[in-house]
């Protein structure tokens, strides 16, 4: 499967995905799975993708073949005049990849589906994060619900749901993503390293930074052990049952 | 949904489950889905159901009344030789119910699939923990995996993962499980209080504490509440990310 997350904070958005991709557990590959569009000071949009790897790669090529096509402009990534319209078109190209694969050829055990997770900032505009679904509809985050998972959630939810603090700075965001991907790894053969990092601060039209973090990464290690210590530690320091 | 969990430690069995059943998220209900069955002296045994209602309720009772009808008790739960015929017993009931639902009358858009967990001991053998599929078949927890869940099972798995230890006492146990049923029931509407909990220990065949646990029980809201924090200091204790 696959385990990607979008945050928003006060400071910006961060990114987060694996990079495994499998058809069957013998059956396993890496795969990027965030893929980020920039025009310096005018657009940064970063987009993540969780399902179907066919459908996955058909709608990020289509995107990127089309903002390259200069001539035809109007509609497409880099072009877009709001993050609202960017969605609408990913959108529409989830739509068109989904509909072209499922009624002819051979039908396949598995569906073709694949959501998305959308954000960015376009010049004069917000930073705005979407969740995209397969049927190519749409949702935006807000301040109840300031991220966005795909793929393999469950495992990793939990201390999102508990730690997550808009005010926190890149380098806790960093670390609360690090934690809610290693409780998804340590559970789930489907997620797996390396994972692929992007930073967008508010305002500055540029890609932050952009990481992969590997396995011998001193950072996750240090977090993935660090982590189990800490855990056992939080447990120890609760009450015991008394009957 | 549901979530259950059986686990073996040393001292014997510990279970636990929650009472929430919905059909669709505007028709929940309160059905207790353990049972648990006793002899004193002779064999204790505790089944943890999750999966289609219909199917459960009448596997239990099947079980049950078939165990009253004294005259053929030979093939009951209550005359099994061993912890491994139970189990079988117990899957050729899941089978023969589903196989009755499934091919007559009318279609329904959900399965009639059902999964459960078994556990006890009779005298002159070991204590023994069961993970019964619906198609009948099942497994055996083993040092590896000494705990089975089933219903709603990722959110709450990585903390048994990181902390089960099998020295640990039944109160350490009833916390383990506390928190992983407080991490599941924060995450996901379809896991509900009271939970169900019932210890059994090894060789006295007799069963230990019942207890039901309400929203308001201290000792639930004191995990629930006390690891919240305990979740976030051990995440503040962990270092932030150095770019």
């Amino acid at each position: 499967m696959t385990y990607c997350v979008g945050l928003k904070i006060d400071r910006g958005l961060v990114f987060m995905s694996d990079t495994r991709t499998n058809a069957g557990i013998d059956s396993i590959s890496t795969f990027r799975k965030m893929h980020v569009w920039e025009e310096p000071g005018e657009r940064v949009l970063v987009l993540m993708s969780a399902g179907n790897l066919a459908t996955t790669q058909a709608v990020v090529s289509l995107l990127d073949e089309r903002s390259k096509a200069v001539s035809d402009r109007s509609h497409t990534l880099l072009e877009t005049p709001s993050m609202y319209q960017t969605a609408a078109l990913v959108g529409s190209v989830v739509k068109e990849v989904i509909a072209n694969a499922s009624p002819t050829g051979q039908s396949a055990d598995s569906y073709f589906n694949a959501s998305f997770v959308l954000g960015g900032q376009i010049r004069g505009t917000e930073p705005r994060l979407f969740m995209i679904y397969p049927e190519g509809n749409f949702i935006e985050s807000t301040e109840d619900t300031p991220f966005f998972q795909v793929g393999e959630t469950k495992y990793g939810k939990p201390i999102l749901v508990r730690a997550y603090d808009k005010t926190m700075s890149f380098a806790e965001t960093v670390k609360l993503l690090m934690v809610s991907f290693d409780s998804t790894l340590k559970s789930n053969l489907s997620v797996g390293l390396p994972l692929d990092l992007t930073f967008y601060e508010k305002d500055t039209f540029k890609v932050g930074l952009q990481r992969r973090i590997n396995q011998d990464d001193p950072y996750y290690r240090q977090i993935s052990e660090g982590w189990s210590d800490a855990l056992k530690m939080a447990f120890k320091s609760l009450p015991d049952f008394v009957e």
